[in-house]
């Protein structure tokens, strides 16, 4: 499949199919991960497959949990009302996955091994240490998602189980060393992919200063 | 062209071709980064797009600076020498990089607009509001490349610069509320794309507890 299509059409999944998952599509997905860039190529994501019906439900049950803490916890001084952003429909929709999160027939945890993050814990360090974590397994996460759509199953990228990460952990029996960094439920969705709305880019583009909107080659 | 020959050829170049980048493929590259998924479909992504030689040049010095200065905070306690990662040659191709970065024709600087990320950052929130500024753009930084690449242009994902983000915010007029996240060279590369050397997904895959390599359906 064209890999503009898939882009253009990756949109976030909340309702899935109960159809089963091919074990050959999520190994197909997970190695579209690998080779995503990462820091020093130290590949240090590692994958938690759940289809289990007991696991599904436990994680299940942190992330409902983890959800409505940050939903009781978001900051209401940041607000925001812009149209172009549908909120209403995306909390409704994220509502329902919450609800029946254990309904997707897979779901993957995706994991850093912070003992491969080569950059010091200690003093100046940590913020980078940090956000290196995040810098070398998000790519991985988007070439999943991406690969994913590609074989016709739709994700949809959460980060609220992080919250409670400890809870998550202790259910899958994950070593200290680990931090998770999503949980992506896997499967058919229920509605065709269609072509994403977003905010024109230009809108988001500054050329050599910020707010410049003229590239040098046409000044 | 087929997303997973994309993906799979999608590696990291970090020595350029002088020739310039074509105004339209970088629109589609910004474009297809807008697709990725974020927090709450707030877009937060912002795009500072380098063509000018001075800019290039003042960004590359604190980049050099910032490259030289990780180095020599590396942490000796947690190398590593694990032959499938070829380090050796990493480092020599990320010296040459940091050396030549400026000779590249296009850098992109994306951020964060931490004012759009909608959790709090008190109290208990905030490591959830630090890792928001990851999540909500990593995936664009990963569409970007990946468009990139679909278009024979070749990039590199690099972080080194956020760590003297003060001074790269300075050269280009970067409000106090955006985050640095990557600084992404771009052009064509030197030498043809190949495919990437990655350990097998199976050895970072566990299957609904840590550790265990049978999917349930096999049990």
């Amino acid at each position: 499949m064209d890999v503009f299509e898939v882009m253009r059409t990756q949109r976030s999944v909340k309702r899935f199919r109960t159809d089963p998952v091919d074990r050959g599509d999520i190994e197909a997905i997970l190695t579209a991960a690998t080779w995503a860039p990462n820091g020093s190529n130290r590949q240090a994501w590692e994958f938690l497959v759940v289809d289990d019906a007991d696991t599904k439900a436990a994680l299940a049950e942190v992330y409902r949990d983890s959800w409505n803490f940050l939903y009781r916890q978001r900051s209401t001084r940041r607000s925001f009302h812009d149209p172009r952003t549908a909120q209403a429909k995306m909390i409704r929709d994220s509502q329902h996955l919450k609800e029946h999160l254990e309904e997707a027939p897979v779901l993957i945890l995706v994991c850093m091994d912070t003992s491969k993050n080569l950059v010091s814990t200690d003093g100046v360090m940590r913020m980078y240490w940090e956000e290196g974590n995040y810098t070398s397994t998000l790519p991985a996460v988007q070439n999943l998602m991406i690969a994913a759509r590609a074989l016709g199953l739709g994700t949809c990228l959460t980060t609220a189980l992080n919250v409670f990460a400890e809870r998550a952990k202790d259910v899958v029996d994950l070593p200290d060393e680990m931090r998770t960094i999503a949980l992506i439920p896997l499967g058919y969705p229920e509605e065709p992919f269609r072509a994403l709305n977003r905010i024109p880019a230009e809108e988001s583009t500054h050329w050599n200063r910020w707010g410049n909107r003229i590239p040098s080659g046409s000044g």
